[in-house]
């Protein structure tokens, strides 16, 4: 197996695209094939990641972003695994590079639904859910999160304040990032004062919809020479699904396909929590970055919800969770979070990421789910 | 590299699916793995098309379908290439056995849009093209084809008449297959009386909208111990893109991404064409199975249409091609395609095909390709 790793990456800010998404698309896998040094001609495969891309009447995007690349001969596959899309296509990427059957894989997001009204936008993300047996009945993520919060708050006690706490951090993370979608601190007094969405969840537990693209360049050390910035070493790639519906679920408090890709990954990597310097999780709400740090074993369940509103988890804590404002405040175009989370990393990794820093950059890890974790990917990037 | 088989097959019966696309992907899966004799245990990596599942609102379809296996901690990813969905789900199962990161690996390929009305599924096939260049402006699959049978003709001289035969024969197999969406016969007559849909491509030379679902399973041959039925050895999966919109290319009587593919597969497998027992190939259009004989090296430029017409494609001529109807009769149920072409290979080799039988089964090809060759997959199949 080789050496595969991370040699560019780029993105745009989240929010609103004045483009379409295939314009941004290509934008950024421009930017990140620049940003790698490596000759188009060494790509093998492309993936791109566009859930909901009917939303603009367009599928087979891929082909449209090699042909603009100048690289039309390259095959592409589009990969869909809900919210956690184009961390399925950097797994992909992962294991044709790291296999051999390919030197290099470009792994493009993106996710444009802002020119479509709220309750249209609603029901596309909502498909990520079980349609006959969820949506018809009118689950939306923020019911069903709500839901695992409220289990959660009943086994743990989890209380409101700390889950505020956690978008305050995340604001304030997002402040300081140029890419993200609310570039603005709250208060916890903001957060309080915010109408309750679904009890618990108030508005300020939720993420936005949002616009964005991302994307990452992989390649076999081997055939890389000289990076032209300094690589994440892919340490691990794995992920995991679940029992798809949550009326089916033994438990509640967590996602057990976080829990399995994370044993998965620690193995692969050869290391344990206690080595990762920061984090990238999946907070689509703030009830989700607290069962993430559970599930991913760094904290004893029931504990992390505490931890974070004791601040071990700022920038400036012991240990950095989303740095980069995370789903919650940096935003969340679909298929394009992913992605978007290894360009955090790999600017962090560089030491590009200005205010929002965090001091060491030795490992990462990347956590990325799927609806309500139906699907989950985790990766873990090591500094060469 | 492992060697790889194909152990296991199932489909519909393309056409009107009762049930949702869910529920008939879930049937054939598990058909599929029963035929397989795999313990699901095994299955390491599930991936299902459904290019167009967002018409029954549902996308992340594959925990659904893993859920209900039995095997929900399994990863699963959804694979769009357009038309040629199930064939690129079929090369990363390829990838992930061959390099030894899944022992086995479940593909799935669904589309059902029979609830629609047809301007709506027209609207859906369309995405498939590029929209702001082809769509926007009046472009479907119909009038693309046509442009492309045209330049054929004019260069090459091929007359409506060869088409035709290419349709009549293609009826002829398809009225011999229980899987088919047409099981009736057709006359050069009825050829030439149907109305013209995009000159000079009639009724009869077009696929129809199909609903269907089709799977195979794919594992190790080392893991597979005694296999349950005839394997199908996959000697090669080769997949390539071409520039995305007609006009932009630079030839117009062939696909430019078969050619490349096609000379990428033979080069895997170390044999030619003339080694090739029978094969499907993507005729969405009648002219779209000339030019796949002609790209993929079976015929020399400008030759197929007359040879199609002399009867050497037929099922007892020198070179069957579409034993079993192809895309044009047994119907093109999108994602599923690419799937249903390895049921067929899987059947013949297996001596199942009952009326349509092809006499030799040493080696198969299948040729499956994305909108107007954006995308193209080519598989060879070696008898055990």
């Amino acid at each position: 197996m080789r050496e595969t790793w991370v040699v560019g990456a780029a993105s745009t800010r989240y929010g609103r695209l004045p483009d379409s998404g295939r314009e941004a698309a290509t934008r950024v896998a421009l930017e990140a094939m620049d940003r790698s040094g490596i000759d188009p001609k060494r790509i093998g495969q492309t993936y791109v990641s566009n859930a909901f891309g009917v939303a603009e009447r367009q599928a087979h995007i891929g082909p449209l972003i090699n042909t603009a690349l100048g690289i039309p001969d390259v095959p592409s596959a589009t990969i869909e695994s809900a919210c956690s899309s184009s961390s399925a296509g950097l797994h992909e990427a992962f294991v044709h590079v790291a296999s051999g059957f390919a030197d290099a894989v470009l792994v493009v997001g993106v996710e444009k639904l802002s020119h479509l009204d709220t309750l249209t936008a609603t029901s596309y993300f909502a498909m990520g859910a079980d349609y006959p047996f969820e949506t018809r009945n009118g689950a939306t993520f923020p019911g069903l999160y709500a839901t695992l919060a409220n289990v959660h708050a009943r086994k743990y006690g989890t209380r409101s304040e700390e889950l505020g706490a956690i978008a305050v951090k995340n604001h304030a993370n997002a402040a300081r990032n140029p890419h993200a979608h609310f570039q603005k601190e709250i208060s916890m007094d903001t957060y309080l004062g915010s109408p309750i969405i679904a009890s618990p969840l108030r508005l300020y537990d939720c993420c936005p919809f949002s616009d964005g693209a991302a994307a990452v360049v992989v390649a076999a050390r081997e055939v890389v020479g000289a990076p032209s910035a300094e690589p994440l070493v892919i340490r691990a790639s794995a992920r995991a699904g679940s029992i798809a519906d949550m009326q089916d679920r033994p438990e509640l408090t967590g996602l057990a396909a976080t829990q399995t890709a994370a044993v998965a990954a620690f193995r692969q990597a050869g290391i344990g929590p206690e080595k990762v310097d920061f984090l990238e999780v999946h907070d689509c709400f703030t009830i989700a970055e607290v069962m993430a740090l559970e599930d991913l074993g760094f904290y004893a369940k029931g504990s992390a919800a505490k931890a974070s509103a004791d601040g071990e988890t700022a920038r400036d804590g012991k240990l950095p969770v989303n740095p980069s404002g995370g789903l919650k405040a940096k935003g969340h175009p679909v298929s394009a979070t992913g992605a978007g989370q290894v360009v955090e990393i790999f600017e962090q990794f560089n030491h590009e990421a200005g205010a929002r820093q965090v001091p060491r950059t030795e490992w990462a890890l990347a956590h990325n789910v799927g609806a309500t974790g139906g699907s989950c990917s985790v990766h873990l990037f090591q500094h060469r």
